[in-house]
């Protein structure tokens, strides 16, 4: 099919939701763990992640702004901490139903039976059975007016993975460590190699 | 291992490069085209390609300044058009090849063997061998002080997916299309669904 502006704009609503959620290929999935400042836990379901860059080690997202039961975005400005957490298979559903619009003051870490874990000198929580995550400090959110979101900016301050998932090179093997993909809003993926290549020349 | 901020500064340059590219997960894959005022196409391998908002139809994307040979942020700026076009396995060595640096004024469609193809209206170069792309439009461009590195939205102003992947519910199904993800700076991966759910509930 061949749609143009026009015909985008007169889909139905949850059909261009979904068509436009598909479109950009396959993303990042992770879990954004957060602290308000009266020390309540959140935790969210992001496919927004973006690497900026590796020095310094900085990385983006695009957040909505607060909704009921969704306190990324102000947990994340009021603190300034949030960390990144790897979702495996075993945990897909759990992760997904992270996603539900709980109350306000509910913790999605309880609703649905994953376990916080801290480390020393961060202040937000991470995923414990999540097996590769990282640590971010905010450095700067910038507005997008075309619809309200907010591309969050953050410096990598700690990062957590197994030894045995880290080749010699640096590369983080993810796929031995079951990390999942995703595609539109709600389609979970396993990886398998096709091919690793050299750095390309002319 | 566990690294903190000074850690990840004093690592060796290539080998902080592959952790930090590799640490934030599976990514989108995707070639864009481009072309420059004098008319000369341009292909370049992305993997930063982030949903904003589904009406407006929006997508972001980190491009890097200009270097040699690397002309797409230029081209986008000139033009305000560009294509993005999904990868798959049967041309991923010419897709990977297109981040070689080329010599100013040659074309990546040429020097790797894939084909431009172009649709009435929009000016830039779709790719031929690609099953599912669209074309955008930019609506703006952030500079990311950092790192010297821009945050480019564009609007979706061409979708064009075969009919036979997109459901009735307009959920296009990338893993049927064979749209590869990637990881690091160089490690290509195909999909295999665990799961999809439901919309998430309280």
């Amino acid at each position: 099919m061949v749609l143009t502006t026009v015909d985008l704009s007169s889909l139905e609503r949850r059909y261009r939701t979904n068509l436009i959620n598909s479109i950009g290929g396959f993303k990042s999935l992770v879990l954004v763990g957060t602290k308000s400042s009266e020390g309540k836990e959140n935790l969210s379901l992001f496919s927004s992640l973006v690497h900026i860059g590796a020095d310094p080690a900085l990385c983006g997202m695009v957040v909505r702004p607060n909704t009921e039961g969704q306190n990324t975005l102000g947990n994340i400005l009021a603190t300034g901490v949030y960390t990144i957490n790897h979702v495996q298979a075993e945990f897909i559903e759990k992760a997904h139903q992270t996603s539900a619009k709980y109350p306000e003051g509910v913790s999605e870490f309880e609703a649905v039976g994953l376990t916080p874990e801290y480390v020393e000198g961060i202040a937000a929580p991470f995923v414990k059975e999540s097996i590769i995550h990282f640590a971010c400090e905010l450095v700067e959110r910038i507005p997008i007016e075309f619809n309200q979101t907010h591309f969050i900016i953050g410096k990598i301050t700690q990062v957590m993975v197994p030894d045995s998932l880290v080749g010699p090179d640096g590369f983080i093997d993810l796929e031995s460590a079951g990390t999942l993909t995703c595609s539109g809003l709600d389609s979970y993926h396993a990886t398998t190699r096709v091919i690793r290549l050299p750095y390309a020349k002319p």
